[in-house]
């Protein structure tokens, strides 16, 4: 299959550091799928000046570091320079992106229908007069919610909760939880004064402290008070913060690739369903929701199987626990379907559905059914950001109107197949161009994602030793090659 | 002193349904302070076409509906008309505004600098490209953590965290105290298996149990988990909802006129420290941080003296506890200050000071000190928004520009003086423009804010039966006479 490759797509990153200001990309050479470029004027390949981070990022880090803690940054960006898949930093280096700021950018650097949003009237005014969308929305947010989340609404879901930030979602989606079991559990019944009193206080009964969370081992959820709660993908964003005590079920840890060890898989999953019903059963808390992440990505890209949901949303179901999917990685996309959970077939739609990053705006999806009670429960100030929701109308255009999830597919499709067959690696696994693998040890992969940088290809990692390749959404084949080609020489 | 300024002024307000479109501002009749309305083309007064919500605002609420909760929608706004202190709704009412978006809008609708800022096109750049800040901040984000947060560093505080929102940046504040705490606790020692195990479940004493945030009653600071638990306002925003047990000491209820109560006002604080200091003494959990607000707006805009503050921060300092000052409503000029704490001549700075709302980016004033020792641990994948903070940096330029500080002093107290005048209310108080009264209990104070609406001043509520005024900071002496008119008209 390799060789397949080789012989059906021009080797550009063989040439890149000579040629590639000279190339033109000959679209008929692609092995199949979408063949035209969506940016026909982005770079044909990485181009490397300087290592990374270069002269110029480390004076800009030297200067950023009298005012904020710079340790975790990979190098300085020049945004206005970046283009489509490409991104340029401060010394001029052209790296292909294949982290794309944490999964945040969903279709390309400086991609042209962004830059035109900027220069329409009503993009302008939603950014000079920041709504409090709670009290005062703008006549036309209405138009953004059917535009922007209403025109992807996971099937059967009819409601939106618009929020700043990942963490925030799934923090609102786990109080409409509490407030929903709560609820039931009331009955017909008002509020008592002893709930009243109590809560002022932090204390039962109106600050229950026999209900939570369910989430699973190795999953991220955020790194606020209850979203860092219901992570569990490193001690590191956990150690020293209070938590609440909520527990998380094992999430299963299956082998990969995934269709040779079908028998196995089966059987860690079974387990791990039989254990998240037992603590939801006999646990010492009512479990009011379970959240899960569709592939858990910042705890290592471990996948679970269609099954395996499918029947965690049954357990849900069967012991009316709310069940949470949080989409906020895996959403917008990348994964080939809009959202990550519709290749499980669920015979009714999650309760909620949590996204952020590459959608630019950030919130959940609910029914009205979840509302609570009494208004003023689910609320705050800016009740989420109307540029961010006109920038995912964009984002949802882009994504229709270029057929952006079939290309996805397409080099999801190409890559994975091709990743199979290198030897040097570990545990493909993907869904569409969602995909990782791992490398020996944790001291290998840090080398190899240096190793890849200073070779123009920005990669990042999760988990112990596992390599995620994030790509946009407009990531093609010929990018595919080059970012196959560069693993070459750099394992 | 009413009389005087009914000598003085230009009764608008008297006229303006009929004569408001052909009035012109005579600058030499205001009676001091700045004469030159900032906004040279905003309506002459409100004009009211409808009721509030008129039927266009009900049709577009009653089509957002199907997706969002809408029940604390006051009316539609169409923000592309309106300008500086004026909102004009989706019927087309033109109403002074005197709640400004909770606060959030700092120097009118469509500010001319605001809106020259969308054609820049590093402002553009950073709209397209959205960074993940600490992986890849853009080369220009370092000017912008100058010109914007920078600039008006609170004295002596050189680093600011920036998030996403308020209760984003209370939350963070309160990670970085637990983290310095632990830290002072461990001494030179690295984390324990233990720690690093039973965080990862959490138990203690990875996620300690025996640290807390001491809070105030009646505080806000915010919605999410943690910052919930520190918040005790009202009951129906928490009930339901699981709280870490924290405790709150009993902020001091002042009498107001302050001046006309100073003695029973000192004994009043005098008794809130005592106790405040006993429970970070001898509660059952280690103290690692105190937050408070300049004045708890969201409990009923209730103050306390400088001296209370100077105070508390010395009881912190005596017992090793960090200092944060929530300036989420407060901050940015509302109070004459560019900071609200800068009334307070603190010896030394707070530890965090924590920003939203007006500054439209959010986050943190720290120092060095309180780094973590280990990369990571304060991070999320955006870690603010350089869009954000290029519109912070403009409206710091527009507060020096335009003098805005003095214009809110000049008019904060000329509102308060006539207000002190008013006898249909009570418990005038404020600081700079951000001032409120009480009216004679909730349900009067609801009518009072409906019939301002009606009569087109636009005005918010707080605490039981308070009556909070946000003006913006360009709200100048002709809007204030307008706003005393028509209260007189409403009472």
């Amino acid at each position: 299959m390799l060789s397949a490759r080789r012989l059906l797509v021009p080797r550009l990153s063989r040439c890149y550091a000579t040629a590639a200001a000279s190339r033109v990309v000959d679209s008929s050479s692609f092995a199949g799928g979408n063949h035209t470029p969506y940016f026909p004027d982005e770079p044909m390949g990485p181009s490397m000046l300087t290592n990374v981070p270069g002269p110029e990022s480390k004076r800009i880090i030297q200067r950023l570091d009298q005012y904020q803690d710079t340790r975790s940054v990979f190098f300085v960006a020049d945004f206005a320079r970046s283009k489509g898949n490409y991104i340029v930093d401060a010394d001029g280096n052209t790296m292909l992106d294949v982290f794309a700021q944490i999964a945040s950018i969903p279709v390309g650097y400086n991609n042209p229908a962004f830059l035109k949003l900027s220069s329409d009237p009503a993009f302008q005014t939603a950014l000079a007069n920041r709504a409090a969308l709670g009290v005062n929305p703008n006549k036309d947010w209405v138009e953004s919610v059917e535009n922007a989340f209403m025109r992807v609404a996971p099937k059967g879901m009819s409601n939106v909760f618009t929020v700043m930030c990942g963490s925030c979602a799934n923090e609102n989606a786990f109080k409409t939880a509490f407030m929903y079991k709560a609820a039931k559990r009331r009955g017909e019944k008002d509020f008592t004064m002893q709930e009243l009193s109590s809560c002022m206080s932090n204390q039962a009964p109106g600050a229950p402290d026999d209900m939570a969370i369910l989430s699973f081992s190795r999953g991220f959820h955020g790194r606020l008070f209850g979203s860092l709660t219901a992570t569990s993908s490193k001690a590191i964003h956990k150690i020293d913060i209070p938590a609440f005590d909520w527990p998380n079920a094992p999430f299963p840890q299956l082998r990969y690739p995934l269709h040779e060890n079908e028998a196995y898989n089966r059987q860690v999953e079974q387990a791990s369903l039989k254990e998240a019903e037992n603590m939801i059963q006999n646990g010492k808390k009512t479990i009011a929701a379970v959240i899960i992440e569709p592939i858990q990505s910042e705890g290592g890209d471990n996948h679970a199987s269609p099954e395996f949901f499918r029947e965690l949303q049954a357990i849900c179901k069967r012991n009316d626990v709310l069940f949470i999917v949080d989409e906020v990685q895996t959403g917008v996309g990348a994964t080939g379907t809009f959202w990550a959970h519709e290749a499980w077939n669920l015979p009714t739609p999650p309760d909620m559905v949590t996204f952020s990053k590459k959608f630019q705006a950030a919130g959940f999806y609910t029914s009205p059914h979840l509302r609570p009670a009494q208004p003023y429960r689910l609320y705050n100030t800016w009740m989420g950001d109307p540029v961010r929701a006109m920038q995912a109308a964009a984002i949802v255009n882009e994504v229709y109107d270029k057929d952006l999830l079939q290309n996805v597919r397409n080099v999801g499709q190409y890559l994975q197949t091709n990743l199979q067959q290198n030897r040097k690696i570990e545990s493909v696994r993907g869904q569409g161009a969602f995909i990782a693998f791992d490398l020996e040890n944790p001291a290998q992969r840090d080398k190899f994602l240096l190793d890849m940088r200073q070779l123009g290809v920005n990669v990042g990692g999760c988990g112990e030793k596992t390599v995620r390749l994030r790509p946009m959404l407009t990531f093609q084949k010929h990018h595919a090659d080059i970012l196959l080609d560069t693993m070459d020489k750099a394992l």
